[in-house]
């Protein structure tokens, strides 16, 4: 099946789960700080899923699974400062297009379309307010959930290029002097793929703070540092991966020993994940481990299922496992919860439980991130610490001898497969001595 | 002079220009492509003026020099994804204003305050309405043009990192298959001293598409590659270098010829700018020169004079020599040409000239940029040479042995200073066997 053949059939799959006429627009370069000083552009996913190209400033028209383009051609002279661009009805051919106009051709489709809110759709029209907006995005989310072979491929494509990415970060660090140099050495390698970061990447020795979004620390000898880059692939598809080394090149034994539970965590949700399975079931498998390990460590007392009923574990994990993977990082997640959580499914209210991402049986073609952390954010712990509520179930004491660890995380990306799954990031090691083995540069 | 006095001198110098009361907002991280996953933030440049940081979803109220900050604390929570964040309070101190309050406190001081327009303002206010706009955009245009000493040693750092992330770039080029891979080495230098870039890198072997936004080409031995990056301080002052350089390491005789006529405009222009002179004047003078040399290397006949008056010279030159730097690497471009343009003066409609920024006699304090370029844009070169208009000026068949030759351009920034200038990039060489060696690894 060619690529083009692949977008066809999405749009048939689409107009099978939907059976009106569907407007939507890519979006357009976003200005930094004046309007000719734009951010790098990247077409609405939904969009992309569709057309397969980052067009600016185009609308599609979807009937019955058949795709009309409007875009206006380059403006006289724009050639002078962008280079020759390819013309309306070239794309339209690219793109599978039955038919192909300018801009203000549009109106007329839209009042009988359904369309998606997008974030910089110029004006507000009407077919945003369309009766058919919900029944639309349950579509769409029901026709992106399950990856074909093209979204496959890029996907891959986008792991590879991560993995390398992390690569690079390992073998930069010793000679790193902050968490910036060693971001900017893996962004390197996926700037010279090509390719754009899938999100802002997080490079922390504060690897507590969840989306730190900071780059300044100096890096010293005892630091854990943790990464999680992803880089995105030519038609948008994205990869999410976290890895957590040690500056050294050498884990400390408190740290080695966080460093197994997380792994553990880890590896068991990948062993369970396959399609059938409650992603919500891996997410409490992840909160079960590290229970459980941080009993063996005498960090935690008492019998990991109670102290996992008892929530202790957000102490140390509070966020959820992972969630959707394609061409968003967060898969949908401009849709809310909708594609996270399958239909008569809502978030809990319960701290942790609330930051769960996805609720859905795992079904073949779907992609997800396997993400458990340990973490030890202060304000969490001096809360729970001072309010004596835990003392039955945390030795304060004990767990001052791993107050070298402020964060771990491990991160791969499951395509769940008829058999089970398969880890798009797998070459990349999760090991401990195989990852102290690339920091030291061996 | 502290950063902060500079901040509050920056105020007071607004004040003396425009004496009503003024509201600008900071902006807010813009959605990628779900609202979560945010392009990176950085606050307009007004604000950035004087305020001295990128703050989000905030204000300030000016009056009489006096800064009120509106900014909400961080919501319950945050701290557990973004870290501790600075409290209103802890920020209303570090800034010099004299209170501080929630957005919500915001409406009724709108009422009576001017405004600018800022991209990306959450809704559409009174103030920006106000008959006051234009005034308070000429007094901003008057504030900001001319550089304290802080602004100057944000854009020498700006400038002192760009040339770094220049010098990788020629270094990277030998060993490097693809443009995309020396953008990587450049931008990799930015990151690595945790800035940003202050516009979309250019690096190129396609020269003459003059924003080219590409980096996918191979490169090869004989092909000129063009760099035009710019690193952003961490207050947001930009730089903006180009240099040409051969993939090879080493120009050829043609690509050498042309590359000396390019750097004699630039040098000549470099050695006139100084305070009281027009900066249309170093444009005629580049085009001037640009003539010269070709008529010196018998591609143009007649006499450069003639040829500039009946501007031939934009067969090869057609942008303009340069334009304001400060905060935006065009500076104040968001009010159009309110900053480029001195009162009284508008752009001219002739090709060439009509893409001229700056029109304004230089004045100690003030930044430009000087960039002549020579260029072959087959879409200018064809139409002329079928024209059959210019047979009597451009011999055409000896431009055919400069064929190898693209686009060169060399770009420096210049602070204009009481007895002349002072080149802020000097550092980074223009000549061309310096060049030559940097890209060999000599």
């Amino acid at each position: 099946m060619t690529p083009l053949d692949t977008l066809v059939n999405r749009r048939h799959r689409l107009a099978a789960a939907f059976h009106r006429p569907v407007v939507l627009w890519s979006g357009q370069p976003l200005a930094r700080n004046f309007p000719a000083n734009t951010y790098y552009f990247r077409a609405n996913s939904h969009f992309l899923y569709l057309v397969g190209r980052s067009l600016a400033r185009a609308a599609i028209y979807l009937n019955q699974g058949q795709l009309t383009l409007f875009i206006d051609d380059p403006p006289a002279g724009a050639d002078l400062w962008h280079g020759p661009e390819p013309q309306r009805q070239e794309l339209a051919e690219a793109i599978g297009a039955i038919a192909a106009y300018p801009l203000k051709a549009l109106p007329p489709y839209l009042a009988e379309a359904a369309t998606l809110p997008i974030q910089d759709w110029p004006e507000r029209l009407p077919a945003h307010d369309s009766q058919w907006h919900q029944q639309l995005a349950l579509a769409m989310v029901e026709t992106r959930l399950y990856h074909d072979s093209l979204a496959q491929a890029e996907m891959t494509i986008a792991a590879r290029v991560s993995m390398a990415a992390h690569r690079a970060g390992m073998a930069a660090t010793r000679a790193a002097q902050t968490e910036a140099q060693v971001r900017a050495a893996m962004e390197a390698v996926i700037l010279g793929h090509n390719l754009s970061c899938a999100y802002n990447s997080i490079v922390t020795i504060q690897g507590e703070v969840l989306h730190n979004p900071h780059y300044h620390h100096a890096l010293t000898a005892g630091d854990l540092l943790l990464a999680d880059v992803g880089a995105e692939s030519g038609a948008g598809w994205a990869a999410d991966i976290t890895r957590t080394w040690p500056v050294s090149g050498r884990f400390s034994g408190p740290q080695a020993d966080l460093y197994a539970v997380v792994l553990a965590a880890h590896d068991a949700c990948i062993a369970a994940a396959r399609p059938g399975v409650e992603y919500r079931h891996l997410h409490q498998l992840a909160c079960h481990q590290l229970a459980c390990g941080l009993v063996d460590l005498g960090i935690l007392k008492g019998k990991a299922d109670d102290l996992v009923d008892r929530n202790v574990h957000t102490l140390f994990f509070p966020h959820g496992v992972g969630h959707l993977l394609g061409l968003d990082v967060h898969d949908m997640e401009d849709l809310g919860d909708l594609a996270g959580y399958g239909p008569g499914r809502r978030r809990a209210d319960r701290f942790g439980l609330c930051f769960l991402r996805l609720d859905r049986p795992l079904a073949e073609g779907m992609a997800v991130t396997i993400e458990p952390g340990f973490y030890q954010v202060a304000a969490l712990l001096d809360r729970a610490r001072q309010s004596g509520q835990y003392d039955d179930a945390v030795n304060w004491q004990r767990l001052e001898d791993f107050d070298t660890v402020r964060g771990i995380r491990i991160e791969d990306d499951l395509l769940i497969t008829a058999d089970g799954n398969q880890v798009l990031t797998a070459e990349l090691p999760t090991a401990r001595a195989t990852i102290e083995d690339l920091v030291q540069g061996h």
